[in-house]
């Protein structure tokens, strides 16, 4: 059994600890660390049966009984928990994004060096059924040779205007997933990055000086075209959709959704709205996430998701911002680590 | 160029004559007989090249030059008209269906004895691109044994009552269609019948002592089992599918629309109605039809749905009204021919 | 917490075990029970923190602390450990049917009378998603009055021949879910049945007296005209669709996916087979009959299947039976209590 | 009746001359010209009635009867014959493109000045039912304001090298009607263009100095962030898609296929593959565009698509071009007129 200590007990810090009480094997989380320990998030720790709550994380690091820990504090506490926990060696999970300067992750990077350590990242998209089809079938060849890539990824609603100006941006935010997934989909790196971005759904928005909708056309590694487009706000819901178009062929995604009922009626056909936001569409893919991960340690195995995962992801963030602030594309190779 | 006469000029003999006009090759119209011809019928024909126009029917059965004749007038008229036409050596094709009585279909059977002519019954479905390419599959074998038939046809609105009244009924004005489908789809005759019928659209179809509202279960001689569920009003408009199941597979299909557009908004995903009624949805199939007849002239090759096909799918209706009136199951050679 | 003894350890004992340990608030599993109990059930009971494990389910019922029992045992000891299980006072949930013998289950029904316990039918399906949204819509007169209903269940492989043998035939063993959904989708009871059945799978399955394939067309109570088709083998897996049609429009669904992926190339466009089987496609159907159960013990709430709907769809099936032997339409008046 | 002469009797001239006689009312062909006139050629009008057959088409701009002129000749021909068609003072539909070079256009623009002629240019793609139906709501502020749109469009195979040589490249020969096609769906001339093109098909077309394989990101002018993807070769066929995002919605079109029928097997489910190639694709739109020339002359209306559509998708296709030329956003500002 790994034993595993959680360090933020936020909404996704809990999603995680339920999932490996209930739906993870050789799992057990046995403490848990929030800056803002309170007694709900004790009753709630204790429900599962985990009695060791914690104030400060630093108690989960010094506990030698702990394997791992999962670190899903804010974004800026990220990289620093992460060099205190490798330090400890323990095994490390930390949600995205490492962090938002690239310095910090290469930090993580040089900290992993000659470790026994296994680091992952929570791109957790790259477990989705559907994703996982379409790479599964591009690395058989189905498609041949691949070409075009659209990956479209929009959200239901804008975030508030307080997460916002702490987010990094939309970029680093929302779009590092889409990042991921391009160079996931294919196989390969981002060569080169050409980014638009806009105002169009809330003025706040860009006040505190981000963009809500976006459309990213890239140039991947082994030559396929790809564009990535983002909004912020879809009247119908969380959309989340890619297609990959090969030399021998094409594989497209739609969007899952709550039933296949179809309502016919004098106003034609109408069907669901997609699954509302990432709780619900990506609910398995988190405990795959999670799965995957555990499975790294018990058989050490390399991780599926890596930091240097998590630093590409960063760099063609920036390589997008970069673009939409000069107006030409940017090489990969322009960012500077 | 095969020379045609088309005798009843109402929606359907325009419909043909104007197919033949613009859409079939190495045939023209040269003339039309409506019992009642109107100046408004004149001009139309005028407008199509066509200047011979008759109130008699006799009149296009007289002229030599003439080679087949289509038969649209009413359904009471197509028997006689049918042994008219055979007795002048006309090649005839004769809208659905031949007639509501078998004795009268009978006879044009057996006019039809020793004669090189080559007779068409109207059920243009059996050239239409859906139910064609289940049709095919089956014969290729891809499903292999048919085992299991789902024909699904309902209309988007009832016809007038005055209608009702002279139609023969919703099986042989209606279901004639579907039972016709169903012994082409599966290339098998029916064996057996078992009908419920009811009232559920609207009271007066009652009054005139027919129904609105059918289901039809049908054992097929080559073992398939089938069944066949009709409305005469269906809010989303005209119904039409077909699904055959068998020992290796299914085909299955849906509805024609107006475009593939869906609207996707805070309601859900919206597409357009079916097509909406037989002239739209079928347009295609009736220049079928047609290019199929003159091609069984001019090539001398067996017509592509004979009187045989017309009498048996009046047969069926019979045994389903027979079903209803009995409350049991009839097999089609109790009907008397 | 409501205290449950499993009896019956095999496959859906064990599934519906973790799903309270796992899924299900306010209920745990204290002991389990199985007439074959051997060192790997108890290392699995021992996995999920259950210690109590018996031989004899009488052992079960003699513990005061238990207050629910679910029988997953073998169909014939259904009833007759009902019995036990009501006069233990233990609330029951109890796989289906509850028996083959109508009077087995009036049996059942005589004992619940002036008892204040919960007595569930595991017709899971009443709690699928898609089945739920039908009802849901029809409830809330989406469709207006529903006129013709159609549903479709074929499995993706014929049992064993030992357990058709054993299992009460098609009907009882089958179809007796797709009965219940008739009931549940238009919330009316059957008034009469008209059944075809055939062998055209595998002819050992008509050496043991039963029949593969099946077309079974109802009159419910409300009007409606339903219709069911039954394979125990479609090549392309586990087809479960329904379809409503009403007034005012129509409800359908199709079938779940393990993912949304399209292939298209030079052969067309190619999707996912359904899910394989009852356990991947109704999953999420058995944690909420679950929970809908315990529920029920805890709010002191109806249960919302009960013994009287496994009576009725015992009691369809027994029609259906009879409607084979006799070639006529059964009403279900004429089967005996 | 409108009397039309027909200049060039290639595929498409011969396509539109047969709708003008089958399925175009108040418009008739009297005159074909064609440089390569042949017996072949003769025939084929004889049969349509057509009698008088040129090899010079100033033979057709000197008849007085004729009111109208197709220009259906190869690409280099439409500017000079334009000029000398409106010299003519008839009316003209040009085939796209207009000419590939600014210049010649601005003179057939010139020419039209202080004219009552009508010029219509071949965008036939307009009068598509599926891209209609996109406009259409669009228009009626179905989706709100448009955010984001995505055009896809990949041919069958790529045309022979010879074609190739002559065809003005991608972006003039093709991407022309996805430029048009961005235009109209959301009422918006474009501002700005970012291509990325590369050959990844066939090398031939990279010797010859064009490119297989293209993703332009497009700003247009009412703020809209698009982007079309092509390629010469989709090995499913002809794709032929577009999406259009906005405040309020979504609107979406899939391809159009031969028949609605799938065929589920224990590969999966399989649809047939869209319809080949425009011919088959867009057959309706080439009646419909031809019935909007007419309606325009007859009705004294400006036409649907003009000469200024026309020369703007030439100059979106010259920034496209000078956009891979010089690795940077173009705006159509740039491109010198």
């Amino acid at each position: 059994m790994v034993k595993i200590g959680i360090i933020g007990a936020g909404r996704i810090g809990k999603l995680h600890t339920e999932n490996i009480c209930y739906n993870v094997k050789r799992a057990e989380v046995v403490a848990i660390a929030d800056i803002h320990m309170t007694d709900e998030i004790k009753r709630w720790a204790e429900s599962l049966g985990i009695t060791r709550c914690y104030k400060d994380y630093r108690k989960i690091l010094a506990e030698k009984d702990i394997d791992a820990v999962l670190i899903c504090s804010s974004t800026n506490t990220h990289a620093p928990i992460s060099l205190e926990a490798i330090q400890a060696s323990k095994h490390v999970f930390c949600e995205k994004p490492v962090d938002l300067k690239i310095d910090k992750i290469m930090e993580v990077i040089d900290a992993l060096k000659g470790k026994k350590l296994k680091y992952q990242v929570g791109f957790n998209r790259r477990f989705d059924h559907n994703f996982r089809t379409i790479r599964q079938a591009v690395e058989k060849g189905e498609i041949g040779d691949p070409h075009i890539m659209k990956i479209t990824s929009r959200d239901p609603a804008p975030p508030s205007i307080d997460y916002v100006k702490v987010s990094g941006g939309l970029f680093l935010d929302m779009t590092i997933h889409d990042f991921d997934m391009a160079r996931y989909l294919v196989n390969s790196d981002v060569e080169e990055v050409y980014a638009r971005g806009d105002v169009l759904i809330d003025e706040e928005i860009g006040k505190v000086g981000d963009i809500d909708t976006a459309l990213i056309s890239m140039k991947m590694e082994n030559g396929t075209l790809a564009v990535i487009d983002n909004s912020r706000k879809a009247a119908y819901g969380y959309d989340q959709r890619a297609e990959v178009f090969g030399s021998r062929g094409m594989l497209s995604t739609s969007n899952d959704k709550p039933s296949t009922a179809i309502l016919s009626n004098e106003k034609g056909t109408m069907g669901e709205k997609p699954l509302y936001f990432f709780l619900e569409r990506y609910m398995e893919s988190f405990r795959d996430e999670m799965t995957s991960f555990i499975d790294s340690i018990v058989n050490d195995e390399p991780v599926a998701v890596g930091v240097y995962d998590g630093l590409k992801s960063v760099m063609i963030g920036m390589a997008a911002k970069k673009s939409i602030e000069e107006g030409r594309p940017i090489k990969i190779l322009e960012i500077e680590i």
